[in-house]
């Protein structure tokens, strides 16, 4: 007798009840499910996913596709892990796994993508790190697998994606500035070619525009997106000449305002006293002093919307999020901190 | 023509020279395998993966399993990050790909991994968070899975682990304590049933033994191990009568100590001047005032150390680690900071 038929005796329920059960199907209750997946465990049935997959092009896995390297992730991980969080609660809800496929970023994305959609382990993919161009897009697009990017790209598949809104941030955070009588204000990107830099750059240069303020090329610090970048922005602007550096600066990186802040003190420029600061909220954020005004949004609440995103566009799940294709820019709220002084006269 | 055949007409190798490459075996160069890899991409071949999981038994994929949920990794990661960086270099080598398997911490982690295990798609695990008794080490050795544990247990299936000499710790910590004249020395101990947490504390009990000092159960501080935690834990120092309190602190947890600092300057009691303590290196802790006395270890190193474990078990690569079961305990470095004064007289 085959494993699945000896449960479903077992249990006294039909071998398409056991069969649900074990796929994650919604159509079993919560209950059923419990009881088979521990029937199955007390017998030590264990079926085989390969064929599974074989013949139902299911696996119950979702990969999300993030960087790591001791550039990145070397210094710990304050962002990913609450994003999880609420991709796993929507999840649950289908028994659905998320597995994070972890691409060094000694390694090239595309490479790493083609490699994972090889393997064939994962049912659909959530891609994070967008570039500018994103050959990732049109591979996933191509093969019709279902994905949600975290990150906008000029590469357009008609996909899902949620993004953070970099343009509020460096128009909230320029005019708020400006209007504390700042001119000179600096900004952050990233050395490589992530698509958020070159959103958050060009909105800069339009808030500046705005204020009629000329755009200085000197005043976009790139370094790593880590602590060590922070720090190093810090010195870069102490090594200026007086009249050429920034007197505040608007930080979209959530991990690198604890090294900002404590280069900045190493060089004399203290947060909201002699230099203007706005940050991005983060963990770590909230132990700084003087406190750091900063955007924040709730990454647990991103999470969820990702998971609700890309279930709309697959057909097992798709009645249960009856949301289109999701294209969405997820605002951020300022919180006033005491690290944003007014320009001196 | 079968895809594989095809691409190796174009390629104008053996079909076994593609398919090893595309398998991640060892015995085909770097150079060989990028063309295949590449020519695959170009010409839009895709192995099915469920196909050759189920002729090979193999997938390329090693999962680790790690707990996720807000009380764990809500306020982000500073340890399983780096410690993978380290597990990707090994792996690197071997065209492996490391996936993250995270288990919500509201769920039950044996049902995790037999669900995991059910799915199939990884040829080994790395399971973490040990329990003092761990049914998942009886369920992988019982169907001769591939795994390391990161942490050890009572639950011995002749297995290979690594773990954090959480005795020297407690060795190192209180005596450098007791020989400033501590005598009241309060240590953290998890809630659950991980295993790391009775190993301390016995071991905690032992060097208090040998100094002739009195176990006080009301000095052991648990608290969920976060940065919540360690406010608590400062907040529930100040609450007790001035003579039962510790006047010093061990504590083996990486992301508390920025929240015990932050308490305990909250409650009046300021590191290194009238409380002394002995923390956890991280990158946060960098930036803490006055600089933590804390244990150091390379995050790295464990994680190339465990992978390496892992593939000494695995028969295909097994020759390249002649290591046997490896069983080892990770030492860490004391670093000393200004945060341990002597007791006051």
């Amino acid at each position: 007798m085959t494993g699945i038929k000896r449960l479903a005796q077992h249990l006294n329920v039909s071998i398409g009840t056991v069969s649900r059960a074990l796929n994650g199907k919604p159509d079993v209750s919560e209950d059923t499910r419990k009881r088979v997946l521990e029937a199955a465990a007390a017998i030590g049935y264990v079926p085989n996913q390969a064929g599974r997959a074989l013949r139902k092009g299911a696996t119950g896995v979702v990969g999300f596709m993030m960087q790591t390297g001791s550039e990145i992730t070397g210094e710990g991980d304050v962002f990913f892990m609450s994003v999880f969080d609420g991709v796993q609660a929507v999840f649950a809800r289908h028994q659905l796994d998320l597995v994070a496929l972890l691409c060094s970023s000694e390694e090239d994305p595309d490479a790493y993508l083609q490699r994972v959609v090889a393997r064939g382990f994962a049912d659909a993919l959530m891609i994070s790190a967008t570039k500018r161009e994103d050959h990732r897009i049109d591979f996933l697009a191509g093969r019709n697998i279902p994905f949600v990017a975290l990150g906008r790209s000029q590469t357009d598949a008609g996909h899902p994606w949620l993004d953070l809104d970099f343009e509020g941030m460096a128009n909230v955070g320029v005019s708020r500035l400006v209007a504390k009588g700042h001119r000179r204000i600096g900004v952050f990107a990233p050395l490589d070619d992530i698509n958020l830099g070159f959103v958050f750059v060009d909105a800069y240069r339009q808030v500046l525009e705005r204020h009629g303020i000329a755009f200085d090329p000197d005043l976009v610090f790139r370094v790593f997106p880590n602590e060590r970048g922070g720090h190093q922005v810090a010195h870069a602007i102490a090594a200026m000449p007086a009249d050429k550096r920034p007197t505040g600066f608007v930080l979209t990186n959530e991990v690198m305002s604890v090294g900002l802040y404590n280069g900045l003190y190493q060089v004399g420029l203290v947060p909201g006293k002699n230099f203007a600061l706005i940050g991005r909220d983060s963990p770590q954020a909230h132990f700084l002093v003087p406190r750091l005004t900063c955007f924040r949004l709730s990454l647990r609440d991103l999470g969820t919307a990702l998971a609700e995103a890309l279930l709309a566009t697959m057909p097992a799940y798709a009645h249960h999020y009856p949301l289109g294709i999701v294209r969405k820019v997820m605002p951020l709220e300022l919180v006033e901190g005491q690290s944003d002084m007014p320009a001196p006269p």
